[in-house]
């Protein structure tokens, strides 16, 4: 079912090129059109008819779109914002995929204010793999995704939205920027986190007899490092606050250890049985 | 091939049931004997063909038997070792799949010494599940597995034992138990203890938003509380160790983030991927 007219894609990746093939799938739009700043990103995106046309120009993709995603790296956001806004039509949709949300929204509504309506979207979906080639139409499928309200949200243009991410098969939850940032750091962030120091602490042999808890600890750590580093400054106050939890945490489990406490153990390794079956 | 007569499987669990069915499978033996605890256990392991024959006697599956695995859970191997050798005929290789070896293999010597020839094994297999009803014959198809090696070890002994992992499909390497005990820590029980840590640390909220890496990253705390206290207990030191190896870790990548020093976070980064691309 026919939602917008025109969607634009600005960045399109693993996660915009994943967004377009969804969307053209699921005949949502009439008109995709992708946004990237090399040629050859542009020829690959058509090639895998991930959007309907593609472009280098911002104005000519944003120019009439109903609905504009920032899907480009999250240090870039912000700026592309303001970018689009200069573009697009009055009261037309403009939101991101971001997986950092105070800076990003905070930052975009001062620019998007009385011009266009701004939502934060965050899809939790993704792989260590990037790039438009590894996109996927059923990447969203079931994927947790959190949209951002604040003071200044429109609420119809978030219902809108909300039922555009529910189409590609997204599980929606609403909360603040700032809750979002605190639950996707711990989440999201301190895995990763936690996945290279555990990276970083093995040695030669024994990466050698890595099995499967090792490897799955471990498998984020293949991740892009400028993607996670500029994640990781961009969301640093919930970080460390995220790694201070988890140190505490081990430090209770480390103690039970060193005071041979056989009973604390036993309760402490129940209670994370219970906490983790619950996600099976 | 037949490599034994009689091989005796001392506890009929995931491991020693999927020991039984590669041995039956691969044909290195004439005769199968289980023995477990409890006859509801001897009856499935008997109706999922995991042995030929089952008993509650220690002393009916060990004599005459050329080969001995001991595949109790680890706080129970040493004491098993004592009723075994009792039983075994002079000569016969005796050995166990505990997770942990100093002090099995420095235990097992002792009572063993003079009377039957002694092994440490640790086969690097398994799952979060446990039952002789998850056994599976591939089990340890190119898993990795650590013979332990000491001043006391028949060599032929373990030349003949070497031989029989590999037929069912392991990859080995031979070590000092100490050795066998940090790199183990690190590569298995360390990933365990960090798992726990993190799904201690995690909200409701947050679990619900769980994706892949979370997913991933906590999935070993749904295995055995009882089972993994034995094992942090009987391997403490490695594990403390290790611990500490690990949160100093956590901290340099914890400094960086607070420190906003993105060239050091990438060169972190860039570390882990490389070390970690290594084992896909």
């Amino acid at each position: 079912m026919i939602m917008f007219k025109k969607v634009a894609i600005i960045g399109v990746g693993l996660i915009g090129g994943s967004i377009g093939l969804a969307v053209k799938k699921k005949k949502l739009a009439q008109n995709v059109i992708g946004v990237a700043r090399r040629r050859s990103t542009l020829r690959k995106a058509l090639r895998l008819k991930s959007v309907d046309a593609a472009t280098l120009s911002i104005k000519k993709a944003v120019e009439k779109a109903d609905l504009v995603i920032i899907a480009s790296p999250v240090d870039k956001i912000v700026h592309l914002a303001g970018e689009c806004v200069k573009f697009m039509k009055k009261g037309a949709i403009l939101t991101d995929v971001g997986s950092t949300k105070s800076f990003i929204v905070y930052g975009i509504e001062k620019i998007a204010r009385g011009k266009v309506n701004f939502i934060g979207s965050h899809p939790m979906a993704g792989s260590e793999k990037n790039g438009v080639e590894h996109a996927d139409a059923n990447l969203f499928d079931k994927a947790p995704l959190i949209m951002t309200r604040t003071k200044n949200t429109d609420v119809k243009s978030l219902g809108k939205l909300k039922r555009f991410w529910m189409a590609l098969g997204c599980r929606n939850l609403i909360m603040s920027p700032a809750k979002h940032d605190y639950i996707v750091s711990k989440a999201s962030y301190l895995p990763h986190a936690v996945s290279l120091a555990l990276t970083l602490s093995q040695t030669g042999d024994s990466m050698k007899i890595a099995a499967g808890s090792l490897k799955d600890a471990t498998r984020v750590s293949s991740s892009d490092p400028k993607l996670w580093s500029d994640i990781f400054l961009s969301a640093r106050k919930p970080i460390i606050k995220s790694i201070r939890d988890f140190m505490n945490k081990l430090t209770v489990l480390d103690k039970a250890v060193r005071g041979k406490d056989r009973a604390r153990l036993r309760r402490l390794l129940d209670k994370a049985k219970r906490s983790r079956d619950r996600i099976r």
